[in-house]
């Protein structure tokens, strides 16, 4: 039996708590029925006139991370939410820059650089007082789908004929590194080539320690398509407004509204960031 | 006015001619009318009683060779031919396997080719006395689609991969050159890459002496998918039993028939072939 509790909305208006409307977004979120529970029970204790709904949604979503198997559950969610970055592969190369960011690079995405042979389009140039390095980024659209030798091999050969060059930035150098990165996987012989060849490759779930899924977890560098109950439009709308971490959305709630996302969604998904990617 | 002429069909039995037969035979060859006019009134003129419906049509599309600008049909013809080996790559893989053989080479289809670092998939190894060739063909189903400097950039890094193992094609020994060939164009970029990277590059209208019309048109190995009054399904026939070369029709029209072509539809494609690809 729900309790009758008058809570306090975004825009400052008071309504009845509805516990249906909590249970959607948490079912949304990928909670299962019994955890769903789990969570209102624990809720529902605490619930007090006067409350914030932003409060209560982010105090139900950080008790389903305890409820639920919060490693399992992000990571199918965060495998998911690399492929909802698509369909085209601009969002996943922007993205790509931010990680690279947090590492202390500099970043220029789409940069030609000139080859022995031939210009190439270069999709990320990443640089740091140490290190020049190459991304290549190879967005799929599918879990099954992956990127295979032919891939590695004619990064291996971009690579040799921008080698003997240099290159202006921050100063006169020549590439240190060449990197394949992928939001799914390589087939053995990508690997195998790509290792032997000196390149630095990066999967889903490869290699072993720094792969894509360790360097978002790590660095709680979640994309904003982790975040379970935007729609498909509202995921489009941020991520064409070059909002695509998770973190941004908590640091700019106002961008979102200013976007035309309504107030009271812009609570709910600020609650799911807090809990997915909030530090 | 059409003379009532009687003439004798493949299977030995007598019919009158039928212009309209031949005027549609002709149009499906890509004859325009003015020039289908013209042959018939040709032809027309040398009927006689008792001459075979071989014989009338050979003749009827020798004529048109004369009448029609042959090498610009024969071009058009023959780029829109190179399409119809789609849709995938596998017949005009054998095409191009013929057309090395035709130069002389020993020629070996899906090879798998073990490189420093990992096995290669060639799709087509070719060897003489003098040298030992890999080519990657790269088959295009619109004549629009063009081989990209990416597709330069992997074969030029397998030949790498490769370059300094010893196989055993006659004699052991090492590649001596890479190919690249495609049935429809390469991007500029492409051409500049290949050509510095020292590949050997074969497109449409590529290089200027030796491009695949060239080598198509100056050893007469036509594609079977030449020849205009094939079906579809005649096409998928023939190709699926490695009935790749129109003069392949011309040495073995009992092969047309045992895979349960008509008779009288052999005639017309002997014909056809006689005309487009005959010595």
């Amino acid at each position: 039996m729900q309790k009758q509790v008058e809570i306090i909305k975004a825009n400052g208006e008071r309504e009845f708590f509805d516990e249906g409307k909590l249970r959607a977004s948490l079912l949304r979120a990928g909670a299962e029925d019994s955890q769903v529970e789990a969570v209102l029970r624990h809720i529902s204790k605490e619930l007090e006139d006067g409350m914030t709904t932003d409060h209560i949604y982010r105090h139900a979503f950080s008790v389903l991370k305890d409820v639920q198997n919060p490693r399992a559950i992000r990571r199918y969610s965060l495998r998911r939410a690399l492929i909802d970055l698509g369909p085209t592969g601009f969002p996943f190369e922007r993205f790509l820059a931010k990680l690279f960011a947090s590492q202390g690079f500099e970043v220029k995405n789409d940069q030609i650089l000139q080859g022995r042979c031939v210009p190439h389009e270069v999709d990320l140039v990443a640089y740091n007082e140490n290190k020049l390095v190459m991304v290549e980024s190879k967005f799929h659209n599918r879990m099954g789908e992956k990127s295979d030798v032919k891939v590695a091999l004619y990064v291996k050969a971009r690579f040799d004929d921008l080698s003997e060059q240099l290159f202006d930035y921050g100063k006169a150098r020549p590439l240190d590194e060449g990197w394949l990165v992928t939001n799914t996987k390589f087939t053995e012989n990508a690997i195998k080539f790509g290792v032997c060849a000196g390149l630095k490759m990066v999967g889903w779930n490869y290699p072993e320690k720094g792969s894509m899924r360790d360097l978002i977890e790590d660095s709680r560098l979640h994309p904003v398509t982790c975040l379970p109950s935007l729609t498909k439009e509202e995921r489009e709308l941020l991520l064409n407004n070059d909002m695509v971490l998770c973190s941004q959305i908590l640091d700019s709630q106002s961008k979102l509204i200013e976007l035309g996302i309504k107030r009271e969604k812009v609570t709910t998904i600020a609650a799911e960031a807090e809990a997915l990617c909030g530090r």
